[in-house]
């Protein structure tokens, strides 16, 4: 096991209702001036934001509001929101939808309390060492940013799409109401739910020996991704389903499942890319991409795809042939995905091969190789993107 | 689902050499006056007291000191940390040790901004509303108090363990060092391992339905220890061993195995009584008690044993017979139990039939039931001490 630090002091409310708090955990931590960060109407057709400005009037807090966050949230966007917070004297930052939402709203709130330019914080320039307090409200089990130091920005210049990490960026409170949840489209929601196993698997397929207790917790999310995500999809209002799905997406990303080891993440960067091109899905594009991943890196490095086999999929060890097993459950995941409705080639997301090489070019622009579980180079990267098609 | 809130804001520094960072993180977290808090001689003799001195002094860090906690703390030298505190302006409470000093600490921390006795806390006559912060260097994976906000301290004048619980007793870090646990003895080191398992158990055996997520994460720190715990009592400089036992004991404390649903802790009360007592080592108390807990409730409500048995113990189902599904499993917890060195019956741990209506009346004092699982009567609990003899 590695050395490692976790910190993780986000406050969680959680269950039906919970939204109607959202003015007294404000206050709670401190602020008095909100920025209502949210994104397309979804929120205004449920009611939600209805019911949110109502609470934050009757606690006679003042806010201003920014709507328009984008899937694949955009940096036009944060600018807007940085002005705004700064012209407006903005303490606190309060996002209310998914990932993309509260990734816009953690790169508001470090660009707010920053003299130069906020991409400084994406493009590995400059570290965030001060940021207005976030808060949430989720609105789906995905991206995990409600618990995670995280945020991922698409830069509209180049239409490369970076990320940035600091403790700083931790919401201060994140309020996950699985009702909420219940009105998403099943696409949606199995792409969340792709979303919440691959940030899993980036941390599960390590070459750091003897974390059995992180991968233990991994194999736990998993396999209540597996049992819960069939069931959402069937029954869009089975609120115990949802629960476990939304507990299970921040659980998957505050890192709880990640420490003592050296993790991948090439299968998000990969998809990265995709997303900035084509605005997929950032699940869509994960279900096509990570089932390629572990089919190319399965001969390279087989023994962590032989665990995922037998305890995540439950299929029986073939002691003589190990890498059938591996085999046999990535089959096990790939005919899931598509169980749940994910997509798992270019043509069902719109890529397209042309645009392999400078896919390629962007994602190695400034490093070598890919990942850690197995270190991929230029080919490997182009052959991962020629399996998708 | 239960509605839940969960907040773990502990700052964890986990690996080799981490205790040296003591004083940054004693600063970063506004300590600037410090009580030094320790138990016995072990810190004195194996030279972790002297490095800690030796940090604090070199950082030019002001500290008083106070050792002496004993297993199952005790109210006298609470009162004694308290006036230390006070009349030396400490604005920081340091434990360097196990559970106990840990317990002990968060005791004088809450007791020093306190006017009344702190025993308040304990009997549930005043609520914790401010406390100078704690930080702990960890030395046993036993109690998880390192990230809990529990604290249990043994009252001597009238020999009642009793609990106390606020989020403003989480420590503000915990150092966890896994090679400061490498000089442990065996029997100390089951005997954690045990209570980090029971920890879990009493949030696993749970009436509330629908919480896979959260039985999910209790099953893979149980398969932790079942895994580790051996390993480390066959060879106890098993550095990596000893590291996953260790995170898994934070971990089966924290909460994050026990949010969303109704938690037992008959277990924990009933042993409570026994330590009180007989001045048991807790771990080693539950060892007896909670094996028999469960064969006492088999009978009246056996689901979760099965599934215990099945997800934890790898029994294959008997469908026709899930009651001898359950047995099994339970027969392998106590197979495990003793494999590991700890005891089975009150004989070994010095315990007294004579005693049991005593201790029983001690336990129902404030309440006519014990546990949510099953609910235990005065004859329930009777029985279940009986089946210890």
């Amino acid at each position: 096991m590695e050395n490692f630090t976790f910190y993780a002091p986000t406050y969680f409310d959680f269950g039906r209702g919970t939204e109607t708090h959202v003015a007294d955990l404000i206050r709670q931590f401190g602020g008095s001036k909100v920025l209502l960060h949210y994104g397309g109407g979804s929120i205004k057709k449920n009611g939600l934001y209805d019911r949110v400005v109502d609470t934050l009037k009757k606690a006679d807090l003042p806010f201003v509001e920014l709507g328009g966050v984008k899937p694949n949230p955009r940096s036009g966007l944060v600018y807007e929101g940085i002005e705004l917070c700064k012209r407006e004297k903005v303490d606190f930052v309060l996002a209310v939808g998914g990932g993309s939402t509260i990734d816009s709203s953690k790169a508001i709130a470090a660009g707010s309390l920053y003299d130069g330019d906020f991409m400084d914080f994406y493009q590995g320039k400059a570290t965030v060492e001060k940021a207005l307090p976030v808060g949430t409200i989720l609105t789906i089990a995905a991206a995990g940013s409600e618990g995670s130091p995280n945020t991922v920005i698409t830069d509209e210049k180049t239409w490369i799409k970076k990320g940035a990490r600091s403790d700083l960026l931790r919401p201060k409170f994140s309020i996950l109401n699985p009702e909420l949840t219940c009105t998403l489209p099943p696409y949606q929601t199995a792409a969340g739910a792709t979303d919440i196993m691959i940030h899993v698997c980036e941390r599960y397929f390590s070459n750091t020996q003897e974390v059995e207790v992180t991968d233990r917790l991994c194999e736990a999310i998993l396999k209540t991704v597996i049992y819960e995500a069939p069931r959402v999809i069937e029954n869009p209002d089975h609120y115990e389903a949802r629960a476990n799905l939304m507990w299970a997406g921040m659980l998957a990303h505050n890192n709880v499942c990640g420490v003592g080891r050296i993790q991948d993440w090439a299968s998000h960067h990969i998809e990265h890319e995709l997303s900035a091109l084509y605005d997929v899905t950032h699940g869509a594009g994960l279900a096509v991409v990570t089932p390629k991943w572990m089919r190319y890196v399965l001969d390279k490095n087989p023994d962590k795809l032989v665990l995922f086999a037998t305890r995540v999929w439950d299929i029986p060890l073939d002691p003589g042939d190990p890498k059938a097993t591996a085999q046999k459950g990535i089959e096990a995941f790939e005919n899931f995905l598509k169980k749940i409705g994910m997509p798992s080639t270019f043509d069902e997301i719109g890529a397209k091969k042309e645009d392999i090489e400078t896919m390629t070019d962007k994602l190695l622009k400034t490093k070598k190789t890919e990942g850690n579980y197995v270190k991929l180079n230029r080919d490997d990267v182009i052959k991962i993107y020629e399996s998708c098609i």
